[in-house]
């Protein structure tokens, strides 16, 4: 599996680069050092890649694990995502595909529509749980915390560059403006918008195997409260 | 001047139909209706195409007129982009152009940039004005504001299709949300966040001239005062 690795690396880099449209087979054997039979032997074409691109990105609740708070995991999925197209060219390669065929509906809707429905579930259960202030309209805030962060990471790539991405300070700010208007008060006192959550999820709260089993949010609860 | 005006018209339509890099000549030629000699009189390229459609893009400061403050400056700017993207194919087909190449920084860095130089520019004058909390980084908001629109665009794009976007409900919320974090209350209460502020600003206050002659906000003022 290796060759499929490198290929699948350099076809990342490639995308990320110039443009999934822009890219041909022979750029992605190009940069991958593999030789053209191995290419072949593992993808048909440009679109087949593509396919195997996207197919492989990490789905968006296995980049969170559980916490005390439902919209603590709404934001550790942000900063999470944010870390992973910082780390990783497969994942900027994808955003890129995304995007270009995002108005066509061909990659792009499934990418965003997959974060919208993650969000969206995280919000209902939020608000089962007295996390979220009353005139929330969940559907919409997911869509808005899904669109918002696509247009930082593309603003992010157009100012800072490619490989000196700011995610950390532009979803900072995202975070902070958005958590104080959905979540009630004593929630949001609590919520932790990193430094340091940045999708190695692997070191926090591992001992929380049941999400929803744990009673609502006492109501007034103040800031500094223990995790469970 | 007509045929121009065709060909432009065209390659907005195929620009945003099925992005830049796919686009042909002959695309916009055959939805054009002009003769194929009659486009190269105009235009040698698909380049050359999309550089008259770039150039000929409104300005941000003439999508607005001036207001009591320069947030409601900065919320009709955003009003008045989206009403535009909504009606206007050119305007489309550019705002695709730019997120094809955002990442490359051909075209869109400086789209991007414009309108963040643009809102930064207002909300400097906002805080010589007091109308800005003291919190507020100017530059990192007006990233924020531009990013997040460019996301709410896609969403809208890829979810509601290209010819029924909801960008009103999906501006409102940005707006709703962006402006208690960065306005004083006294300022937040006055402003209008549409729906009527859709980028025709022919009607409004259309007789002060004087964008900064005007005194700074009072402080404490209430809601409902009038205009100036």
């Amino acid at each position: 599996m290796r060759t499929r690795r490198q290929i699948l690396d350099a076809a990342g880099e490639v995308f990320a680069g110039i443009g999934y449209e822009k890219a041909t087979v022979s750029d992605v054997l190009e940069r991958s050092g593999v030789t053209k039979g191995a290419l072949y032997f593992h993808f048909s074409s440009k679109e087949d890649i593509a396919r195997a691109l996207l197919a492989e990105q990490t789905p968006s609740e296995d980049l969170v694990t559980p916490q005390r708070y439902r919209l603590q995991e709404v934001v550790d999925g942000v900063i999470a995502l944010a870390g992973r197209l910082r780390d990783d060219a497969r994942a900027r390669g994808c955003f890129r595909l995304c995007l270009e065929h995002g108005p066509d509906g061909k990659y792009g809707r499934d990418w965003f529509l997959e974060r919208v429905a993650f969000n969206e579930g995280l919000l209902v259960r939020a608000r089962e749980r007295g996390e979220l202030a009353a005139h929330v309209a969940v559907r919409e805030t997911a869509e808005f915390l899904v669109s918002a962060f696509i247009g930082l990471q593309l603003m992010s790539q157009a100012v800072d560059g490619e490989t000196d991405l700011d995610m950390e300070g532009r979803v900072g700010l995202l975070l902070r403006q958005v958590m104080p208007h959905i979540a009630v008060p004593a929630v949001c006192a609590e919520l932790d918008f990193g430094p340091g959550r940045d999708g190695d999820a692997s070191d926090r709260d591992k001992d929380t195997p049941d999400r929803d089993g744990a009673a609502p949010v006492p109501p007034g609860r103040g800031p500094g409260a223990p995790g469970r």
